[in-house]
């Protein structure tokens, strides 16, 4: 049937091409974001400095929770504030009311139309904690109900699976941290040039996922600021190829899923040349003397899909998640799937 | 060969006999708890009260992990503190200092000897909050190094993973809340029977790990309260019977893995007839028309591992995680394998 059979390479051509589009979109959406005025962070930063929070609580879902957690290190590293992860069922479900007049309490949405952030948020305002809410759509409810708005400003995202709204997140995030601390944001500027390069691993990503083509399963695993990147990873590579991909913390690896890694499992670790890179070396060679399969991602000389060197470890999980982002979408249009429309799923998730 | 056949069946009659054992010894281990002098946990309560944390912040690994989730919804929702859950990794790989002198610090272990959580807390100590270590070993360095400690009486465990410190755990945190709350305990008391109820359950988890024997991965969810059932299923089956099991809150698991639901992927939910039992019905539904095999655990009438009925929802997660044991047991078995000794794995975790 030659009619059907162009049909299927014309299909075939276009599947993945939001996806795609959008990862190769990174450097100027994070570009777009460091150009912002300095000032327009400061403006939110000093509000916060002038509340002076003894902690932060942060809500989100999806992809914007791997950057939640992102933030969490960030804010207990560089700021030394305790941060707790929110869980919005003890809100919605529980009505319960942990939050006090104490607290930062930040959203992070890529649409701003999660309704139980919404509540959560909301909830959190009336209570007389700080709210702020980060997303990729200034005109979302969230963003509006929120005191304090950061807008992502990735630009339109179409493909379901999240991606440059989610370096743009953590860039937003970071930048946040940075004018807490001080700084300028003028450590992110390379930021653009960096996620350029890394985009050129995409060659060699390709060529692992080949590998990958057949296997039900997988594990990601990072530790500390790599930890996100694990948990972004494995969400990618279950939203676009089916794969059961489970992330670990290094550590909690070792706390009895280890049992289930056999030659036949395949790994990947996030280890940038960092301390959280060293941390993992351990665990690493444990695996390894399993017979487990190990690709490496990051930026030691060593790494298989190796991102580029000199990235300080804050800022190593927005260029690191590239080539993770990239091994995802060719994955899954090497098991014949279309990345930019996994089955079952909506842009926004209506949850509560 | 007759002389081999006949070693093998006295090995195969001894494998998991550990788990077996300790599985069973639940009610008298809960019922050892509860009835302790209601004094001894008041007079934690008390100190916790004198002290008025402003959050609380608990650190743990692997099963106690899942104990630490329990408490953080039962603390937020019983007494409205807003709580976090630590990365060591946060003090011990960054050397991060995220604790002020308002905190309640709690660390959770079995054992009472994981290096990273002896240093987390005793950097919390040092910085003025109040420490409290809850352990099955009440010599351990951990017990030692909190200023308040609390026994969970489970008895020596000697499978490798955990089951009688797991619920006792629980128990104890459910009773110090209690406690905190102005309680007597008495509404625990029927535990030890209930669990005993649940533990008829063998002959069903039994049938059901049959229909287990060849998948390599399954999916467990829960929301609020029976979420941390949900994560302790998974682990166990992860560690018994190495099988890739996917723990997800409902909520998260509509945000992205739902692509990966088909039907060979076997999902259990666990949904006891409660708040966070309706909240997963329309996760439940959603999942019925994409075509999944779902096993439901719970006290609705309409579950496949039907617990019993009458237990409060902030004791449910004490006897539901009781026949999913029993199925990670039975599921290890038939797939030929030893429960007691899970390959990779030592009883404590050395991690830093």
């Amino acid at each position: 049937m030659v009619d059907g059979g162009w049909r299927m390479s014309i299909e075939s051509s276009q599947r993945g091409n939001h996806l795609r589009a959008e990862i190769n979109e990174q450097p100027e959406a994070l570009d777009r974001l460091t150009s912002v005025p300095s000032g327009i962070l400061a403006n939110v930063a000093r509000r916060i400095e002038r509340f002076a929070p003894r902690m932060v609580l942060i809500a989100a879902r999806g992809t914007s929770d791997n950057a939640a957690l992102y933030a969490k290190y960030l804010i207990e590293i560089e700021l030394g504030l305790p941060v707790g992860l929110v869980s919005p069922s003890t809100t919605t479900v529980y009505e319960a009311r942990p939050v006090r007049a104490d607290v930062l309490f930040v959203a992070i949405s890529q649409s701003g139309g999660s309704p139980d952030l919404l509540a959560s948020l909301t909830d959190a305002r009336q209570r007389g904690a700080l709210t702020l809410s980060v997303t990729n759509s200034p005109n979302s409810a969230l963003a509006m109900a929120a005191e304090l708005h950061i807008d992502v400003m990735a630009g339109p995202e179409r493909a379901v699976a999240a991606t440059k709204s989610y370096t743009n997140e953590l860039l937003a995030l970071y930048l946040l941290v940075e004018s807490l601390r001080g700084g300028d944001g003028r450590s992110a500027r390379e930021l653009s040039r960096l996620a350029a390069e890394a985009i050129e691993l995409t060659t060699r990503a390709e060529g692992i996922a080949e590998r990958y083509r057949f296997t039900q399963r997988l594990v990601t695993t990072g530790r500390g600021l790599a930890y996100p990147t694990a948990l972004e990873a494995a969400l990618k590579i279950m939203e676009t190829s089916y794969i059961s991909a489970q992330p670990f913390s290094g550590a909690d690896l070792l706390h009895g899923p280890v049992a289930m890694i056999d030659p036949t499992l395949p790994v990947i670790a996030v280890q940038s040349s960092h301390r959280s890179a060293e941390a993992l070396i351990p665990v690493i060679g444990h695996l390894t003397d399993l017979g487990a399969d190990i690709i490496t991602v990051g930026s030691s000389p060593t790494a298989s899909l190796r991102t580029p060197a000199g990235v300080p470890e804050t800022l190593a999980p927005i260029i690191d998640v590239i080539p993770l982002q990239l091994l995802a979408l060719h994955t899954s249009l090497q098991r014949g799937l279309d990345p930019d429309a996994p089955r079952g799923l909506l842009k926004v998730t209506q949850t509560r």
